[in-house]
């Protein structure tokens, strides 16, 4: 070996998770998972690594150069999933007949993409997606919705807004317009909205999508409707007067909104936006993006809808569905800039000092006592002088540090000091448990 | 895009996770960050690809052979991690001066290995590492084994045994007879004696090692010793007489078993086996292997020990440390061959009916009700044959199952269901979430 050190260093567009960080990654994955659950979606995973044939199967030409794809050992032209949808989809063909239907799985995966890192976009990154599929109920709709809202309320990240369209009610507009064929190029168009401004868009909706200017301009006074839910839904019904699939979406949209309102979400946290657009060659009914109050400029962090046909690559069984993914790395990019990062890098409250180290067992002897009350507790690895010891403490940020030596145990009592408040207090070794449970709150 | 479907498989050497694994892999890994964290190590994480240049720094032959190594986009080389030891080196030489010593990690992550499959092991697997770096006291080591104590105690996986051994005894011993400088040809000799027999093995130690027959049966002797942990480190102390290495792995060991004793750990759950030689090239200090009483055979679930120094190809630090790895999925298939494995499919244990698609409000308002109590429910998507619905109910293993229709509703009521005894009751609306929780156990 030579002594020529290697760079410790990480490939561009990856990064690692220092423990405050990951302490709140945690955090926040614990939270999506204990919600998912209380809706009675299981968990399941797939292999990082894929055929590369079925990955591509479904990805537009900008995913596809976004894959991580190579020849294995065994001349195998293998990718890296750069979602969990479209492995989800190759999941369901091959077990839905075992699992059966309606089947809700959620699934906290890492996916990779290739694309040019930009500031907290990584290559390396984490989804949280949860599905129900074999059904079309609105019910599921609705209940997606509720998702959201809890997954986002209990992550605590402050106030937020679910913004709701319905595809079949942009439909039934384009439909009677006669420029149904056309409607990825109208919705395109009408994605740029904010970014080029009206006068673009109907140019490009007459370039692209063969809309007259009267069609075009119609279309964007639809998706700028505003109002309540009702009133807004009130002039949908008058401007897809007759036609079938616009009722339809606008029904949909009646029934989640009265459903919102009969649980007692806060009035305003679901609102109809009909310009919202996503997924434009996927999703087939109703669209979910999330923005939270405090922060809307990073984007929806919880986005989703309803589609026909999940699997349609793979199998001919018809699995239509809905769900959401949580962009667990936009969220906590988003609290960072909040300030609600944390700051803790221990998981453990209580430092037991090592004051002198004849002691030890004693030491240990506690610490297994406070565990098995529930309290993590961390020994001091050395017995170093207590300044050294403090310092460590100071640094991980425990909020309790006990102390025991000769005299300590001579009369059965510990030190116990509360670092926030300084305070310190002498307590039996008997009460020390309680104690301490009181003081962090337990 | 043609008809012709793409058939749903996966690489060889990979697998799915269908929801009655996936839940008890994720209260496995569970129980792993609640016991890591009780002890104040916090969670960290690197990315899965790293330039194959870190990889490959320290990896023997082997499992160079076995990495996923490819060129990216970017023209780099790259490769997928095949464990977390050496990108924990790499994350150690990159921040130990902003994290400090000692420092305390556990990293539950993926790794990749291209061996040839076999049953019950994968190309993909789970590692569950927990380290502390930054010290030599056996204060760490002694915490090492309490951690997996409690970790395999916790986990419920029956009886188990921890052996320990402490390479620098062993490297006393050899010492003694001039042999240290081929103690890794002695001890990979030493590791085949259950393969191939004494005979074999003194053979083998005077090819690679140059030792004399006798020199190797003495080493075969000292290796067979048995008795209490007391006995073996008597007789220990005569044969390594005088030499410093030796001495120093008695006392290290001797303290250990004083403090698993101190604190209560189970009579003959901690046992000194002196021919564990695990790590040849890596381990310089105590080393652990964990294995079931009911499946030995499988080997040992949770593995480690001290190493001298962990990131020495990255940094001129010298990080002394000493962890232990979960295997998690070994466990995982070690729980199914027990019959231990979990059939359940539901995280939530009670599913609400849609007996009637109009009430579908009130099916959702007692499901809130319910999950503010801290109980998972599911509410049917579609208000179809009641029949049906309790098919679902048997196959994904509910434990309550909720009726109410019009008859209900007008006197405020609900039927509950005990899906295993099939008892049936009527339960006012008020009192529901009470009468869920007792039946359900909460």
């Amino acid at each position: 070996m030579s002594n020529k050190l290697i760079t410790p260093q990480t490939l561009k567009g990856f990064r690692d998770y220092l423990p405050d960080v990951m302490l709140q990654k945690e955090k926040l994955i614990e939270i999506a998972r204990r919600v998912y659950r209380s809706y009675g979606f299981s968990p399941i995973d797939t292999p990082a690594l894929e055929y590369s044939e079925i990955l591509l199967g479904k990805g537009s030409d900008e995913t596809d150069k976004q894959m991580f794809r190579f020849t294995d050992n065994g001349d195998r032209d293998v990718s890296l999933r750069f979602d969990l949808t479209i492995p989800f989809a190759r999941f369901a063909a091959k077990y839905i007949g075992e699992l059966g239907t309606p089947f809700k799985r959620y699934h906290i995966g890492t996916v990779w993409r290739a694309e040019k890192p930009q500031a907290g976009r990584y290559r390396e990154f984490m989804q949280c997606d949860f599905d129900i599929i074999g059904t079309d109920s609105n019910a599921s709709d609705i209940e997606t919705l509720l998702v959201i809202n809890d997954l986002i309320e209990q992550l605590g990240v402050g106030g937020f807004t679910i913004r709701v369209n319905h595809r079949q009610l942009l439909n039934g507009m384009l439909e009677k317009q006669g420029l149904l064929e056309h409607s990825v190029a109208v919705l395109r168009a009408l994605d740029k909205l904010a970014k080029i401004g009206p006068d673009e868009v109907i140019k490009e909706m007459g370039v692209t999508a063969g809309a007259t200017p009267e069609k075009a301009q119609q279309i964007l006074e639809f998706a700028g409707l505003t109002g309540t839910p009702d009133e807004m839904l009130n002039r949908c019904e008058e401007l897809v007067a007759g036609n079938e699939r616009g009722l339809l979406g606008i029904a949909n949209l009646r029934e989640l909104f009265a459903a919102a309102s009969a649980v007692g979400l806060p009035a305003g946290r679901v609102k109809l936006d009909l310009s919202i657009a996503r997924g434009l060659d996927y999703y087939t009914g109703t669209i979910f993006e999330t923005f939270l109050d405090a922060l809307p400029k990073i984007g929806s962090v919880c986005s989703g809808g309803r589609y026909d046909n999940l699997a349609e690559l793979f199998t001919k069984q018809k699995l239509p569905g809905v769900g959401a993914s949580l962009g667990l790395d936009r969220l906590l990019a988003a609290m960072e800039e909040l300030g609600q990062a944390s700051t803790s890098r221990t998981p453990a409250p209580v430092l037991i000092t090592q004051f002198d180290a004849k002691f030890l067992p004693e030491y240990l002897k506690m610490s297994r006592e406070l565990r098995a009350a529930g309290i993590g507790v961390e020994v001091y690895p050395e017995a170093k002088g207590i300044g050294k010891q403090f310092k460590y403490a100071d640094r991980k940020g425990f909020t309790i540090v006990l102390i025991a030596g000769e005299n300590e145990f001579n009369e059965g009592k510990w030190q116990v000091k509360h670092l926030a408040s300084g305070s310190q207090q002498v307590v039996e070794s008997g009460e020390l448990v309680k104690v301490v449970g009181e003081l962090i709150g337990n």
